[in-house]
């Protein structure tokens, strides 16, 4: 009888979760750390904390670029740690289980596909807004298997350095990064801000949901800050739509409860910008489950294989 | 017993080309016309020239963005004739065989696919780099059924105006259209270039062809636009190979003639900008039918769809 359980994995630059998911997609139980240099053993204690052997195989989404055909990440910008390791081998000797691997934000799009916010839809694009801004594309009910570095699309040829070599990409202007570093800049310059007052001095601990506070309280570098950033990433939108004509855009990450300025903006601007036949038939909408869409989307890739061939190769 | 042939048709901003092709892909008879206001009237005295009422059906392969559910163009910048018009249902109607619709760089992508440059690859896109500048996405050895307007992807949010309703447009920089314009901008304001002599002051008469020659023979300007160009067409690439992670990159039109100058410095900067291990993993090469390319992809969604269902609405 298959076993009904797997274990389904997201590796972000800020946190590490895991946790047993059923066959229909629901979730039995979960832990979540900060990610740390130590990636292998965290995962390892997590998955004893979880407590099933009894497991089909493990998921595993993380965030980089992943070499599917060796199992491993070439570069994860956020997440140096995992970066070469053969980590599928590696999980797959120690469990004696399939183990499959995925980008996180493409196994994020599988989960709001399965039992989310994308249940009804066939192709959408899915992009998380964090620290930096992923994509995963789902096209004819499945995932689409490209890179969808979407973040790293060039919104500016002659801008800033990004870090992952190219110049002026879209997550150096609508990413919470982005949107600290514009904050930390201006108050260095002394401008004025209830900004100032939110950390005691000490810029550098700003975060998005401190700029999204002061705008509500009517501060004009936060509300300039969330609205130049929805702006850029209305670009995006406009793009994606552009060569994705996608029935809908599914927002996820901790910016989305900035939606009714950031996104709003984002959406106004992507209106003026992408093909209106286009722009008219897509849906810009936020994730209905959160951090758990990549779970559920990494425990998939363990039944959607074993659906796909009975001798995986493991 | 099933036709053999099916007519193709490509309709193009300059011209309307239409063929008899075999199901495997061989282009039997084709006829060559300039595009003009009466489309329709066009397409069918072509077809009657081809002289063979014993075809499958019909596949039309059209520069605009297709509305798929109703067969018909939602718009089509450099051919404003054909928006609007139910074309496949005139088509069916007289007829009396399955008419298929596609945007024409999807068909040509399908037709590289099918017995081209693309004979090798399940994922590569499909560039034409003309008066504008289109894509196509073969994934997976289909085509991807969606927009695919990469020439309107914004690579400068505050840049110049398209005629699309966008600002800053791939095209507005990388395509015939941006070369002339920017060669007699250059002109009028009395730069030195032998580009002043081919066209015995009349500027507006300069083709890329022009500015190539004239770049071969150590003109300045025309090397500086060709170069410009292909940077930003290398942005592109880079956008490209970041979201799709293809295998190749295909390019057609009248503007690879211009390969070792305008190309070349595209697959540079775009060396500088994608992400180091998918750049690795792509090719850069020219369309191996040239211009037959999309009378073969747009016959070939007869023969395709004809293996699909045995009973076609029409």
């Amino acid at each position: 009888m298959p076993k009904k359980f797997a274990i389904g994995i997201d590796i972000g630059g800020t946190n590490l979760r895991v946790a047993l998911v059923s066959g229909e997609g629901e979730i039995i139980r979960k832990i979540k750390k900060p990610s740390s240099e130590q990636v292998l053993e965290s995962v390892f204690e997590s998955i004893a904390e979880i407590g099933d052997s009894e497991f089909a195989g493990i998921g595993l989404g993380i965030a980089g670029l992943i070499d599917r055909s060796r199992g491993r990440i070439f570069v994860s910008p956020n997440l140096h740690a995992v970066e070469g390791i053969e980590i599928v081998e590696i999980m797959k000797r120690k469990y004696k289980v399939p183990v499959f691997i995925e980008n996180d934000a493409n196994v994020a799009a599988l989960g709001e596909k399965i039992s989310g916010a994308g249940k009804g839809f066939d192709n959408f694009v899915l992009l998380t807004l964090g620290t930096g801004i992923g994509g995963g594309i789902i096209y004819h009910g499945k995932l689409l298997n490209v890179s969808a570095e979407i973040g790293h699309m060039s919104i500016n040829p002659d801008g800033e350095k990004c870090p992952c070599g190219n110049t002026g990409c879209l997550e150096n202007y609508a990413s919470a990064r982005a949107m600290i570093t514009k904050a930390v800049s201006m108050l260095e310059k002394e401008t004025e801000s209830l900004l100032k007052e939110c950390c005691k001095g000490s810029f550098y601990k700003i975060t998005p949901e401190d700029i999204y506070l002061s705008a509500l309280d009517g501060d004009t570098l936060s509300r300039d800050i969330l609205r130049d950033a929805g702006k850029y990433l209305g670009v995006g939108f406009a793009n994606i739509i552009n060569i994705m004509s996608p029935e809908a855009i599914i927002l996820t990450g901790g910016l989305i409860g900035a939606w009714n300025i950031y996104v709003q903006e984002a959406i106004k601007e992507a209106s003026r910008r992408a093909l209106k036949d286009l722009f008219e038939a897509v849906k810009i909408i936020p994730s209905s489950l959160g951090d758990n869409a990549g779970l559920i989307g990494a425990a998939s890739l363990v039944f959607d294989n074993r659906q796909k061939s009975t001798s995986p190769t493991y």
